[in-house]
Order: structure tokens, then C-alpha cells, then sequence
């Protein structure tokens, strides 16, 4: 399988995510690299994380993972290689795979040493291109994972905030606010197919099953297709309307 | 073939188009996607119509042309299929084909309902990913058109502003405005080349061939590369420096 | 060798990218396109030119690099392609690809005049779709350079700034910002590994080896992914904090 995924905090306005794509395809000319985002905001491993677990399903078996938000670049922290009964996944070891690797087997995980899979030189600033595009490109060609470097025993995982039930409520919070404006937040897959949702002192509307069954205009919750609760405004931007933020407090009753 | 373009307005910021690629490719890791464009205003079948159409014919025969901006997704709007001469295009049924079609030899219209095809589970706000994806994936693979679903006789065309003569005077209006400022008609190939093209209070400038043919800052209207009558300014924002706004008149003499 | 890249101030909001590929697909249908990127400001030939520089030496050795940033479209500058010992170099000849080709072995200079090798009809506006992206296609297809038109003995070169010894100093400026707010200078690998570094009035800070050798919030120097000395803030955007624009004075000491 040639399949690379890039999940990025470096825009598309420079070179930077090309220059990637050049040193995958220079060791493995029949990659089919595949953009995820490169637009997490800068240094937000967080919402890189995010991004990363709620598409990373979407693509075939054995595709490679790459994904880099990476403000301690060229310090102590580790790159790493994760295998999982499905994936790879490759980034530096601050958390941005593990909200994915909270769904995924984890088979094993290996800490990235061999300079001699780098892109030579080396930079200390842009390892997504010295690094993790041509390890990445390696793993598409069968490379012994024992050959990147030491096996380790488990990887840094962001805290990642649960819903809990609180009077009869399930409350969580906002997580993810997207392009559209909808408010995502970390309430996965309720039960209930009908109810109200609250966002205190900001918004009050019913679970819905898809946008138009509200009138334009009117605000509705949704289980959205990432699978978690969502607020959104059919035809419009909730998170705008409502001055929807990350972190705030979401109840469902 | 294994060509497939995506216009969307799911924006990049995200891992939406991401996941329809990941969809795809888990169908036919053959498939070659790209990108027309994901930066349709949310929601405006009209811009992503123009879109579509305007850059349909550049692609080879048997492309096939997925369209996605659906305001009414989870409703009851149709998804379909519509074959051409030349292509196959796949979309909600609002009218977001209707402008590519105009221009094309249409041959079979059919409804999709083979939820075979589709990408498990569902979701009722992301049929991009869950529906129109993995069907157009299909269509690469020469799939049975009467297995998609029924026959329609027609599908959802958009009422099109048409340019008219007016006294001597050819009278269109701006239908789009591009990144670089150009505002661009619904005149089509005008029969002069040359005359005086001008806005009502807005702006007045000569037909030429080429931007530079006027000085730098100066406007002019040219046949654009769509093969509309566009303003532009040379080396400058024609839209910002004379407030041009999608519906403008337009007059040509 | 199929690789084509593309450099333009062609945006992603429209149809423009999309187009090219279309016409470079009906060529070479095996053709594998990768964007450096298309958010070169309108116009910008030298931002154009320093991030084709900058990122083509990534790719693999006979890769097509397009670049095109052409406000003089449709006059009489010409479009050219430059065969170098790694690369074929294709845009008009207007100095965008003069800064790549500074580093590399230039073999041949054609100018393109065979039309029939144009996607027709020819408009007068968009080059990038009509003649540039037909004739990278070509040229992954062993096309014999002598039919494309020409040979050229040079083609316009930028004039570039240097670094200059000012009393002890290495004085530079600044020549690109980037999507982080790193300010890129043109003092190349210096051959000091420590220092001072200073936009006069602006800011002063320490040359570092990466980001995080200084707290979070504070400037520093590095010797960054494109070879070239830049400021940078920890965590932060250097450019936004100390208001760095192109052109500004950057001295090491």
C-alpha cells in the first residue's frame, strides 16, 4: 500500500508541505500522498490530534499516517513510528497520534533513530521534511520496523476531556470548532435520538437528525459525521452566532 | 479513467476533504483526485455551479465530476448521476450540475439509492464523504448505471441570468469574482473585439487582448479565460477599486 | 519521470489549479502533480521565484517544475523552458525561475513557440492552463527540446540581494516571511555557529540551534530549513511581534 496521509500545522502559503511531498516521492515515486489539513493552527497539537483520529478511518488498511504539529522540533522529544492492526502512524511523540490510537490496536511502537532513512541535511527547524516524510516513505516500501530504531513502550497521551453525567445531564464541552462554524463537541454518540442541547447562557436547541429539519437560520443540535454532538445553524455559522468557543460547557438532556 | 475532480465548499481547514479521498481510494486505489476547488462560499450552489462548469472541459473524457455543495444534505433532495458524452457528474440534485450540463450532450440521468455503494455508517450531514465519494469511486470502475438506482427524465436546473440587447447596448451582469479581483460576466464571447464595456457608476474602460495593453492600475475588460467578457485592472483588485459585487450590470458598446 | 510541480499566484478559491491539472492529465494521464503552492501574493515574481528555490531541490532528479507568476500574460515576453542537470524549469521569462537556476547547472534555454503542443483555443489571460501546464506534460514525455521552439542564450534573471561585510558585521535583509512568521533572511549558512543577530530598532536576540533553546515567547535566530538565517519566536510569530517586513536590515554579529 502506497497511501501517505499529512496532517500539518504548515499552511499551504509557502513550500513547506511540497517540499514534503518531493522527498516522499524521491524515495518512493509511487506514493499517493494525501492532504488531511495543513491548516491546524500553529503549534495546536490538540486540534492536529483531533483532525488526525476523525479521518484517519476513512482511508484503506495499511496506509501510512503522517502527522506533524511539532513545536519542540529539534529538541529531546522522540519521532516515532506506531503500528496498529490497521495503520501506521508517524509524528513526533508530544501526543498529536494518540487521541487516534485511543480507537486503534496498538501493536508496537518504535522511536526513530536511523539518520540513515533521513533527508540529508538534516535541518533542526522542519523535520517533517528531513524525518517524517522519508520514514513515512520507507514504511510503504516494507521497511523491518526494527530498523528505525528502539522499540518503546508506550507514547505520550494528551488528557483528553470526557463527558461525565452530572443530575440526569450528560455534560462535555466544545472540542472542535470547524469551516462551517459547527461546534463540535467530545459527547460521542449518544443514546438518545431525541432531546434538548444547552450551551449555558449562550444557545438552547433540539437534537436534530440532519440541518433543514430546523428553518433557516434556526440553531439545532446533530450527531455529526464524526461521530460526536455538534451544534450547528442550518444555513448558517453557530459558532459565530452563538459566540461558541472552545472549551465551553454542552449538555444534552 | 481514473480521474476524479472534487468542487466542494467544505473549505481545507479540516479533514473533510481528506476523508472523501480516503473514501475513494479505499474503493479504487487507483483513482487519481483533484481538486477543483473546496472554497465555494458555504452554501452557494450558484458559485460552485460556475465553478464546475468553467473548468469541467479541461479534464479528459470519462473524467468523472463530483460537485458538493448541499445545503439540504439529510433531506430529501436526490443524489445523482448524470452521464454525458464526455464525463460522468455526481451531486446533489440542486442545480449544482445544471451549469456544466448545459454545455454537454447529457445521455442518462439516474437517481442513487444503491446503498450498497455507500461508505457504512451514513451520517446525515456528510454525504460527500458517505455517498458521493464512494459512488463516484465506482464510476471509475465501470459500474452498472441502472445498479445505482432509477432513471429520472430530468434533473434540478438553476434559473441563469442570460445577457440581452438592450437599444444597441449587449446588457449582462457579473456572476463571479475571482482571487484576483476580476469580475467576471455572463457575456459569452462577445462577437466585437473591441468597444467600450462599463458598469453604471462604477467603472468605464476599453476591450482589449491582454491586461498589460493598458497601464498599470488602469482597468480594462478582456475575453477571459473562460470565454467570458471580464474587468479587470492591470496588475491590480478591479472588484476592490470599484466596489464590483456579484449582479452588477454590465454594458457592452 | 512524471513528476510536475506547480509555483503560482493562481490562489485556491477558483478553478485555475484545477484547470491546469485537467490539461496536464489530458497529456500525460500518468502525470503525478504536486503543488508547492498556488498563495504566491498576485503578482509577487520574486516571493515566486525564492519558493520555487527553496523547495525544488526536494524533488526527485527530472522532475518538471512549473512556475508561473505572469502579470505580463498575453504580451510579448516570452515563455520559456530551462534545462538544467537535475531539473526541466518551465514559466514565462520574466525572472521566476532565475533563483533556482542560480543553483543549478544550466544546460539548455528554449523558448516555446510550438503551438501545437498549446491546449486550444489560446486565451490571452491564462497561460498557466493554455500553454505552461501542456508543455510540462510534454516534457515528461522524452518531447525533443528543438521542437519546442528556439533556443534562447539566457533568460531574465532577478537582480537579487547579497549580504555584504560591514565593519565586522554580516549585514543582510529580509527576504520572505513565512505562514509561522519566521523572517527569512539572505545571509546564507553562515559559517558561525553562535552570535548576536539584530533588525535594527526592532529586535535583537541570540543565533540558536532550534526554537526551544530559548523560552516560550522569545526571539531567536536559527539557521533555518532553507539554508537561510531567520528570526523566529518560540512558539510565537516573530514578524507580528516586532513588526519584521521584507527589506528590513538584519545584521549578525
Amino acid at each position: 500500500m502506497n497511501i501517505i496521509t499529512l496532517t500539518t500545522d504548515f499552511g499551504t502559503r509557502d513550500w513547506f508541505v511540497g517540499s514534503m511531498k518531493g522527498v516522499i516521492l524521491g524515495v518512493n515515486p509511487q506514493a499517493v500522498v494525501v492532504d488531511i489539513t495543513h491548516e491546524i493552527p500553529p503549534g495546536d497539537i490538540r486540534a492536529g490530534a483531533f483532525a488526525l483520529a476523525v479521518s484517519c478511518r476513512c482511508f484503506p488498511r495499511q496506509t501510512v499516517h503522517v502527522a506533524v504539529v511539532d513545536p519542540g522540533v529539534g529538541s529531546q522529544r522522540a519521532a516515532i513510528v506506531v503500528k496498529t492492526s490497521n495503520y501506521c502512524f508517524v509524528g513526533p511523540d508530544n501526543g498529536i497520534l494518540s487521541v487516534a490510537l485511543a480507537k486503534e490496536k496498538v501493536l508496537e511502537i518504535w522511536k526513530v533513530e536511523n539518520e540513515g532513512y533521513y533527508h540529508q541535511p538534516v535541518s533542526n527547524t522542519f523535520h517533517g521534511r528531513d524525518v517524517f516524510a522519508p520514514v513515512a516513505a520507507r514504511l510503504t516500501q516494507r521497511v523491518l520496523m526494527d530498523s528505525l530504531g528502539p522499540p518503546l513502550k508506550d507514547c505520550v497521551r494528551l488528557d483528553w476531556p470526557k463527558p461525565k453525567v452530572v443530575g440526569g445531564l450528560l455534560r462535555g464541552e466544545i472540542i472542535y470548532i470547524d469551516h462551517f462554524g459547527n461546534a463540535i463537541s467530545n459527547i460521542e454518540a449518544p443514546a438518545k435520538s431525541a432531546g434538548t442541547v444547552c450551551v449555558p447562557d449562550k444557545v438552547q436547541c433540539d437534537l436534530k437528525k440532519f440541518y433543514q429539519e430546523v428553518p433557516a437560520g434556526q440553531p439545532l443540535a446533530v450527531l455529526g459525521s464524526t461521530g460526536y454532538l455538534e451544534i450547528a445553524v442550518n444555513g448558517g455559522n453557530a459558532a459565530q452566532t452563538f459566540s461558541l468557543k472552545l472549551g465551553d460547557p454542552i449538555e444534552l438532556a
